[in-house]
């Protein structure tokens, strides 16, 4: 049998160790803290993200070099930004079981690297040497919360490598967990780094007091703007259309469980980025950061992005949010 | 300046009439009771649909000659399964409106003919003997009572005509309502017809308490089985990822003015179709009746799609609906 380490033991991390162990893979899950490896070793739960959820069959470590020993699957579950600076600690692990068992590493994380404007994908790849056929993604309208309760979902596992992408998919299928596979690692990538975004703008229309038509069509032409970003990049239009781009996109922008829509909602009801940075427990949501690598991304290969861009005027230059949604609506009409 | 005649005095009909004159063109309402055309024309308020909403500037009568004297733009806002009935009756008159100002037939209604499984520009153009390039067809996110409110939302124009739908743009277009135009006729028409069978199967799943990722999967399996049955019919798939399908469905899909969520919902609670029915005013929601011929019209074309089918077994066949959900979640893992 397969053994999988999942690197990351934050609420997405925790919530999809339990469900590659439902599907009966071997699971060892490490933890960046001691006390919270300690916690899931002992008692088998996560005392800080999804604390009511049973992990009776998980191995837990706060040792890379342990949860690595003989893992043919890689997750990686730790948040974009820091992806770099982890892999960089965990190369020489990493490096050893990909030589050792063609180790799979299939990332979990989304998002688009600030500086580089790469891809977790390309990042992975280039930090750890491994060929883009061992490197595989995960995404889809996937909220770790309502997974953990084992409420059904579906997701895409994409990977150049299609076997590959198949064995991974038989590693997590469960009663409520349906992965399916593709080959467009773009596409899935793209689909879950831009996807905050638009939560954002979503966020800021219904705090606004727009209604449901509004925040559908937001939610549509930030898909269109998504489609475009994609295509340019060299992704498949029909996988943005799927789970990783739809789904994932409408699960982000409508669910009161995303912190990026409520985010936007208090500044779109008028509260400063502090105010909204408060009511969100004092983080900035994703959102806030990836509008900017995107919005790059997407000048960098002259695709327009016209809701993007106005997250970011909201967010970084000091725009109101009646006169982004004015010059939204402000736009000439024309072809869809 | 173009006049319209708006046909159908029901709550779409009626908010479109509004859209139309806030655009600056001239609107006549036809209304089938002479009760309501009086209301609206003396009142200027529609008292049995959007009762609080004014349309100081429209005319209206319920003699159908009347409204199409001298109609350049003939919206037809009549249900899908009334449509042919209604233009055997008008057809002296739209023919008239056709032969004296080569006038543009839009038709607001969404659905699939039940028995001869035609779309609603085919009823159109076989009862009225118009020219493709004469007929056109509006779908997008609507829900008509937020665009009564005049909430910023989005909208598709579909002809084959491209030209027409440009005019057809500039007839509606104003500081709340935005169409885009587009000659995918049958991309728009397969989305507006297909979308209130998966409102269904989202309400149902909501109302056996199943989360925001089942529902955006539902929504995206929903639209890839939508975007099925459109290519196998002709249309374009980025017509199906648009305002005409990704919009239309997020938006009747997640909002609780959707009746046919609201009665899936009952359903999945553990409701009788009667329960449902009373639940809902005594209306059998759309989708109950249009499951049936997006059904045929699927095995028609040889085309699979388990979520239509399942609410089809779910309301036409006795089948419980922890039996359909059962069947659509043991299918076999697959490719997306």
């Amino acid at each position: 049998m397969t053994r999988a380490a999942v690197l990351g033991a934050g609420s997405w991390g925790t919530a999809f160790a339990k469900v590659l162990a439902d599907a009966g893979t071997e699971v060892t899950i490490w933890a960046r803290r001691p006390e919270v490896a300690k916690a899931l070793a002992t008692e088998h739960r996560n005392p800080f993200y999804l604390p009511d959820v049973a992990l009776p069959s998980v191995s837990a470590t706060d040792d890379h070099v342990e949860a690595l020993d003989g893992a043919g699957i890689v997750v990686l579950a730790v948040p974009s930004q820091s992806l770099r600076g982890n892999l960089e600690h965990w190369k020489g692990a990493i490096g050893a079981a990909l030589a050792r068992d063609d180790a799979s590493l299939l990332s979990l994380a989304k998002g688009i690297e600030t500086g580089t404007l790469l891809r977790m994908s390309q990042v992975i790849g280039e930090v750890t040497g491994a060929d883009e056929g061992n490197i595989a993604v995960l995404s889809g309208p996937n909220l770790a919360k309502e997974i953990a309760a084992e409420q059904p979902a579906a997701t895409v596992i994409a990977c150049s490598d299609g076997a590959r992408a198949v064995a991974l998919q038989q590693a997590c299928a469960n009663g409520y967990f349906r992965p399916y596979t593709n080959t467009d690692v773009i596409g899935c990538e793209i689909g879950g780094a831009c996807k905050n975004v638009i939560a954002l703008a979503c966020g800021i229309a219904a705090g606004m007091g727009l209604g449901d038509n509004s925040i559908a069509s937001l939610i549509t032409r930030g898909l269109a703007e998504i489609i475009r970003l994609g295509v340019a990049l060299g992704a498949e239009p029909v996988t943005l259309a799927g789970l990783a781009g739809v789904g994932d996109l409408v699960a982000t922008c409508t669910s009161p469980l995303s912190r990026n829509r409520s985010f936007g909602h208090v500044l779109g009801a008028g509260g400063s980025m502090e105010v909204a940075q408060n009511a969100t427990h004092g983080q900035v949501a994703e959102g806030v950061k990836s509008c900017t690598s995107v919005r790059a991304l997407a000048a960098a290969h002259d695709v327009e992005m016209p809701l993007t861009e106005a997250v970011h005027q909201v967010c970084h230059e000091g725009m109101s949010v009646a006169e982004a949604v004015g010059n939204l609506l402000g736009r000439r009409i024309k072809p869809e």
